[in-house]
């Protein structure tokens, strides 16, 4: 590895440049930058995690009803077949319209700091209200959706065995925090958190090379934590701008939140776990070979030109990532009702 | 109930007309025009169900790269989570472009005479070649799901599990008749059968005159066999034609298949099973209301001004046909690879 330029992260680089670690030496510096994933559901802000509402969040999360035009639900861009995302740039929503960015996966999402690229929203339950109304997504309204919601018995039973607590149970809000809660349960432990986890059998020896690898180009600068990213902000071309295919210019990601000048072109850093099965890469979705998005993010964040056994091993370590989808019995949901409001695929330009 | 003209059907009617037949008696004549669904998945036409196949024609089933756009897979509209159907008038397909004719349920499919609402595809196998390379629905070629298939290994190991005599057996037929063997286990036991079996108290006394309401209405002339439907064709107005907005004009039916005079308006008798949670209704989807439904098909089909009673209950009894739905654990997919082909959301006109 070559440092073009140099940077604060060579620290790391340099923490970790006395090459042949032994395994416990690794998984000691390893366990400092990152955390296994725990083997239970985490704690939710203002949201207690009951099978009642994991139940109903599973069927709001798999229900086309929930869009505007009855085509699209969570699991058609966070597809849970498909590693928790689309396998698109970016996908394709209401009209036939583009979104703006490339769909995250949905897997592990509950360990992010915030959702979206921009970490716009703070938690799952604000982040599941954005698609359900945004034009070139799901297209729908609240109001909208609780009267789909209310049309359906089921659904009311539902909410009332999950949030026994509300006199209204059926609100906009309730339909977000049981989202939330199934999502909540999407965790994928892999071949790393065992490793983590002491089991030295659990990665290859080219994986355990890849995460020496990965530390020592200081990858983990950005990418650390339990989901490795998911959980700070930095611009993306810190060291080297890269191209405006890769990098669109009209798109400023966390400035249009924040609207500080500082924050432009700043980007959450993605979380890695699930990388490997959920090309293409970056915010823009047009890189689609992991290795090429490898010696992109060297290069353009940390100056840094990677030999190829090094991008090789680095890829192979991120191929570790790839964790065990929990095992979802497909919901049979509640069937509308003379009252449920009908599918639209009508485009309103507003 | 009044019949406004005379028809071949009535000898059934005048057959059932001692009404308050005994629920033997009901039995054994219902057990005439129908039978109840099998416990076992029914033999295939050259194509052996196997576990494997099974397997591999659910993960196709539910792929939806198996569309140009990445955006459909056969479940986007045959939801086995909304009755085996979409729940739209017609499909949205690739281009946000509607399709011609309502979506008909997957659910028990199997035991349909032919496939489509005109009967033009002989089996579920030759069925499930057509929404893919229809330009409204997932656009895309034999080729390119091959290509699709074969760059992913994981698809191909399965493929040689399937279909082990075969030396090259990532082809379209094989993936048809995978899915056909997948769709064949979805059979859906309603209390109508247990019924049908001897369990008096499976269904409700609405229910079971809303059966004898059935078959002294004459329903039972088309709507007969396993699936109460789908064995037969029947123009649509029989007795009489019902309006434009039901029966567009353009839309004339078997015609398109046989290309004979008297095909026109001709379609496959609508299989009913799982009718109450498959709405809208008819092949042009446009009526809502199940209980609209039964008095259009009686007063074209039958020439019969149904009382309000008689509806309700027959009603009733359609709702007896409401099955159980398999369970289904939703399947992880392979990953793409470097050579699988990408999604394109571009709609080439012909």
């Amino acid at each position: 590895m070559r440092f073009k330029t140099g940077t604060a992260l060579t620290v790391i680089a340099v923490m970790m440049a006395s090459q042949g670690l032994a395994n416990e030496e690794l998984r000691e510096f390893a366990l400092e930058m990152f955390s296994p994933l725990p083997s239970t559901v985490p704690a939710l802000n203002d949201n207690i995690v009951t099978p009642e509402k994991v139940d109903l969040g599973k069927a709001l999360f798999f229900d086309p009803r929930m869009s505007a035009s009855g085509v699209f639900s969570c699991n058609s861009c966070h597809n849970l077949a498909t590693g928790g995302d689309d396998n698109m740039p970016t996908s394709i929503g209401h009209g036939w319209q583009k979104g703006p960015r490339n769909s995250p996966t949905v897997l592990n999402s509950v360990f992010n700091e915030a959702q979206f690229w921009d970490g716009r929203a703070p938690d799952l339950a604000e982040q599941a209200k954005g698609p359900v109304q945004a034009g070139v997504e799901m297209a729908n309204t609240p109001v909208n959706v609780i009267a789909t919601l209310n049309s359906m018995p089921q659904y009311q039973e539902w909410f009332r065995a999950s949030f026994p607590e509300d006199d209204d149970p059926v609100t906009f809000d309730n339909f977000a925090r049981a989202i939330e809660a199934y999502e909540a349960t999407l965790i994928t432990p892999a071949p790393f958190d065992a490793w983590l986890n002491g089991n030295d059998a659990a990665m290859t020896e080219q994986e355990v090379r890849g995460l020496s690898a990965f530390l020592n180009a200081g990858c983990a600068s950005c990418h650390s934590g339990v989901n490795l990213g998911g959980n700070g902000y930095y611009p993306f071309g810190l060291i080297e701008k890269p191209g405006a295919e890769i990098l669109p210019e009209g798109d400023k990601g966390r400035f249009a939140v924040t609207e500080t000048v500082g924050d432009e072109y700043v980007f959450r850093a993605s979380p890695l776990r699930n990388i490997a099965v959920t090309a293409p890469y970056f915010h823009s979705g047009v890189v689609w070979d992991l290795k090429v998005a490898v010696e992109i993010m060297a290069e353009s964040q940390l100056g840094a030109e990677l030999s190829e056994e090094e991008v090789t091993d680095i890829v192979a370590f991120l191929g570790a990532l790839t964790g065990e989808v929990p095992e979802v019995t497909y919901p049979v949901l509640p069937a509308e009702t003379a009252s449920t409001p009908r599918p639209t695929g009508e485009v309103i330009v507003e």
